[in-house]
């Protein structure tokens, strides 16, 4: 029997956005000590979250709440957006896939950078649509020409990552506001916030749901160290909540993880250190880098990207590392791939980085250039 | 702005499968203390996933394997099947949105029986397929009407869950041998087994993935005791497993929900043990609806449909026994809407439901009738 899948997967390449460490830990028998590379949160998460996570394991033989009312209210209080403006999710890439099912038919087009996240790239393949990119201008989301690119290619929907992954810079208000008139007037912009707790707050976009072009996607994976539990939001016009609501998969958000991401919320000081012990790590990250002639980039995430002049040297010095028991990533797309993607670890993580990157650069005799090509 | 949904978000009903306690509670102000109602297990998860999953969440902070790898080499080894023919899920609800998104075309037909599981027909109309129906025969899946319906609708895939939700009936491997024989050869079998442990084994339909017409869906929500952790998986020709890979949400599985899966699946002495008090609880409800004139359904899952004679019936007791703190459902649709839907609790719980039934049956004045209409 030929299997009669539907002709949007049958023409789907078998490719995954990333390959987990696990299996990278599987395929080569090597031990990871050190996993510096999916911007996990070395920090872990509030005791707080901790402690309700605890009690709610009690629980886990109950479904959680379909409606993720508590966790919705949280939100809709340290936001100050109504609660029918919030839709969470297992994680923000089921946030992601949901917005791209929900706008975007068949042959549709939305405009991003190339070499932006790959997760968003593989739901707009999954669900038929189709990705023209622009290039990074200086390692930039290039906001000009994305918008004269949307303008051209009838897009429906720009992805913007904002502050970025993979390479951690960042448009401040001012900019988006710029590129939101630049941008045509029938066009969303899907706004991925997964890193914006580590943006400073004065110059972050506003929330204005009354907009309803601007849909916004966050995260309790990064700043609130939740990455395994899979709690992600979108935070949108009402009418793209009520859209989302009728294909979401309504029990989907695990009980335990739900209880973790309320309790996260009434911990803003455990954020606040978070950010600190992040800044500390990324100028640290960013002294080294420039200790051994490479380029850094300005950092709004949890992560700095390290150039190192070249793709071929980036992935020789992330398999050196990775023999060495340090994972960290290399961006896929050229240019991008000239970088280093290290997470900021604990200062023992960090220090096992400094010491196994500059083994590395000395055994490869690799030579740093700190003029960026 | 008139927000561009696609066509098929625009026209799909603001409904949801089924709206949660905490919802109904909420709503009505009213607390329950005996949650009977979404077949959740009152027995709880084995102590093996409970110790795996409170050490799993010290590392809540790091994502879990986007692969699955433990737990479906652990499935592989408990049921004899490959790897590769096993895709996780989080949740059996997203696995059957998944295999309803890898197969179904806009317009396509499944047929399924009237009244079975919601939240598939919830999956069918959110993809654009479409739903045809046939009658429930004497609460039993009617598997002739059924590949009758599936011939005549040139349907494309049959859903029947088996053990059958909400009346609990069972075809055994002889009858759906038969079935598979009647369908048209080219139409696909989704069986849902999410109550399959509770089924005798020895007359389960064996697992044959070498067939590709039949995908399996099972969960660790019922007898494993798992429903708020968010765990299912497909068993399915390797081919299909390839697809779904190709769409599903790769880091979707929450990290301390497959370390729990994985140890539960390591205590078959706990599951053996959960089986057998359930079925000491159905013999209670069974009892129990005798002793009222009610008859009840013959069970293979974890609770047990007792016929009131109505729909108004039904309705009004489930609404009593909410004002009582008890938590059960009706089935949506007639005649299944003539049953209350109950969950074996423990012996506490079911001792709370009889009294609390006996109380709302002498209350309305409800008489029973042991034949059925």
């Amino acid at each position: 029997m030929n299997l009669p899948f539907t002709s949007i997967v049958r023409e789907l390449p078998a490719t995954v956005p990333f390959i987990p460490v696990e299996a990278l830990e599987r395929q080569s028998g090597k031990k990871i000590h050190t996993r510096i590379g999916a911007n996990e949160s070395s920090f872990g998460v509030s005791p707080l979250a901790k402690k309700a996570m605890e009690e709610a394991l009690q629980t886990i033989h109950w479904y959680g709440d379909s409606e993720c009312y508590d966790l919705r209210k949280e939100l809709s209080r340290v936001h100050g957006v109504r609660m029918d403006e919030i839709s969470a999710g297992s994680g923000i890439d089921e946030c992601l896939g949901l917005v791209v099912r929900a706008f975007l038919e068949p042959g549709e087009v939305v405009v991003t950078s190339l070499g932006a996240y790959p997760t968003f790239n593989y739901h707009v393949s999954g669900f038929g649509a189709k990705l023209v990119t622009v290039p990074y201008r200086d390692y930039m989301n290039d906001l000009d020409a994305l918008a004269d690119k949307a303008r051209e290619a009838d897009a429906k929907m720009v992805y913007l990552a904002n502050p970025d992954n993979p390479t951690g810079t960042f448009h401040s208000a001012g900019a988006l506001h710029g590129f939101l008139e630049k941008l045509p007037e029938d066009c969303l912009l899907l706004l991925d916030e997964a890193y914006i707790e580590f943006a400073p707050a004065h110059e972050v976009l506003p929330l204005n749901p009354q907009n309803p072009r601007v849909i916004r996607t966050r995260t309790f994976s990064k700043v609130y160290g939740m990455a395994g539990a899979r709690v992600g939001y979108v935070l949108a016009a009402k009418e793209t909540v009520q859209a989302i609501d009728k294909i979401r998969n309504h029990f989907g958000v695990n009980r335990v993880a739900q209880a973790g991401a309320v309790a996260s919320l009434k911990d803003p000081d455990f954020v606040r250190q978070v950010v600190r012990d992040v800044e500390e790590g990324k100028k640290e990250y960013q002294e080294l880098a420039q200790k051994l002639g490479f380029s850094s980039l300005p950092s709004y995430t949890n992560f700095v990207a390290i150039d190192v002049g070249s793709e071929e040297k980036a992935v020789a010095i992330r398999e050196a590392l990775f023999e060495k028991g340090v994972f960290i990533r290399t961006p896929q797309v050229f240019p991008l791939s000239r970088c280093l993607r290290v997470t900021v670890g604990t200062p023992e993580e960090r220090q096992i980085f400094a010491q196994a990157l500059e083994e590395v650069v000395k055994e490869m005799s690799i030579t740093g250039d700190t003029t960026r090509r």
